[in-house]
């Protein structure tokens, strides 16, 4: 019995988180499977660092999706990943940090099932998470944080961010794709109660050589995040452990 | 001018993450500088794989901790570290995660900075977001859930969770280290308005070969743990993506 078009075997889907960028964050496992693959469909926050594991020859997709300038509807991605493995092809399905987190992969794994089409899910350093370590911002301190909340800036389909529960002691909140909303995250948190003085970090490029660290307060993020420039995947940090960026540095 | 005690140069930390257990999700980076480590200082929750990547005749200390049976206290690891460094010793200090993630990271990093020791912080997967991926159930899906909520089911120094703003719509929540507080948990969310039949799933072991994943729901989330076997490192992870689950698994 022959499956899949033409007869063929249908092809596996690796779904492989690649980090925040650094090739050296690659897990070992996602290394591993980027260097040997020969057909690689990636989003736009892949870095061009990681995409340079890939062989040469191999066959590199770009179904990157950025706010505002679509290059490739959903609909559109999960349809060639079906049709490329269909054609018994192995496929890595490349997605920045975690493919689980704010990444889709579920849409995109349950469309394959539905498919019949194999699929394994590798994980990846989530910016949420790893940006923040390497800027040496613990996001839990005994005694003062023993919560994170990670939330992106834009609700799903462009919806307004939810506002419940963000004013909570010891609570640090990560924004994700949040550096373009910020003078809204200020006035919003601000506007429900938190203190105008709560410190907070905007991290860009984590992980790169243009990695770049900025602390601020919640009354002036949207001030600072104007001036630090864009980065679709960069992060804000609004909790009283970012002092400890501070105290990390000097020892105070 | 020499430094450090005897007039040894002093040695560099390394504060390296290792993942949720599996060597292959360690990062390139960690995998490299624990298999070339002379020292290494680790945790309870690092697996016993990821120890065995450290090369023989390295000198291997376990100041693990779990709860209840403390075997090395923070200011005896704090000072552990401080003293091989004074001798010229690079060392790898070893995590289970991501030393910044419930990891005490923060604190070994302050004490080593205020003693003049230099370091370093290589990210980690955490289970928390990686325990999740692993087991297919996405923590965020459009529509569903767009928050990420990780916790600790233990609150700091033993003290009560805090119970506030955990029953918010569209929140995924993550116990870290809550399969036995799992009770607690039930009840407490119950008692605080979150429907008992919310999709919960209880995490063990995760990215070892004896990884168990149990779905279950808010309502018999303590019987489901106890009979669940206990694990430190174990996660509870409560919320309607939990669905997803069945549907990555049966294409529903």
């Amino acid at each position: 019995m022959t499956e899949g078009a033409k007869g063929l075997a249908k092809g596996k889907v690796y779904i492989v988180g690649a980090g925040p960028g650094d090739p050296e964050l690659l897990t070992v496992r996602a290394r591993r499977i980027i260097e040997g693959a020969s057909v690689v469909v990636h989003d736009a926050l892949v870095s061009s660092a990681v995409l340079s594991m890939v062989r040469e020859g191999a066959l590199i997709i770009d179904a990157g999706k950025r706010r505002g300038k679509h290059r490739m509807e959903q609909d559109e991605i999960n349809d060639l990943l079906v049709r490329l493995a269909s054609e018994g092809k192995d496929i890595v399905r490349l997605k920045g940090g975690d493919p689980f987190v704010f990444g889709r992969g579920a849409e995109e794994a349950l469309h394959l099932r539905r498919a019949g089409i194999e699929f394994e899910v590798i994980p990846g350093l989530s910016s949420a998470l790893a940006g923040p370590s390497l800027s040496l911002l613990p996001l839990t301190v005994r005694g003062v944080s023993d919560r994170i909340l990670i939330m992106s800036a834009r609700g799903a389909e462009g919806a307004a961010v939810s506002w419940d529960c963000l004013n909570v002691s010891g609570q640090t909140i990560v924004f994700m794709m949040g550096i373009s909303s910020a003078a809204e995250i200020s006035s919003g948190l601000i506007s429900r109660g938190m203190r105008p003085e709560t410190p907070a970090a905007i991290i860009l490029n984590a992980s790169l050589g243009t990695q770049r660290v900025i602390v601020t307060d919640l009354l002036n993020l949207g001030k600072s995040c104007a001036e630090a420039g864009d980065d679709a995947a960069g992060l804000i940090v609004v909790g009283e452990t970012v002092n400890y960026m501070t105290r990390l540095a000097d020892g105070s």
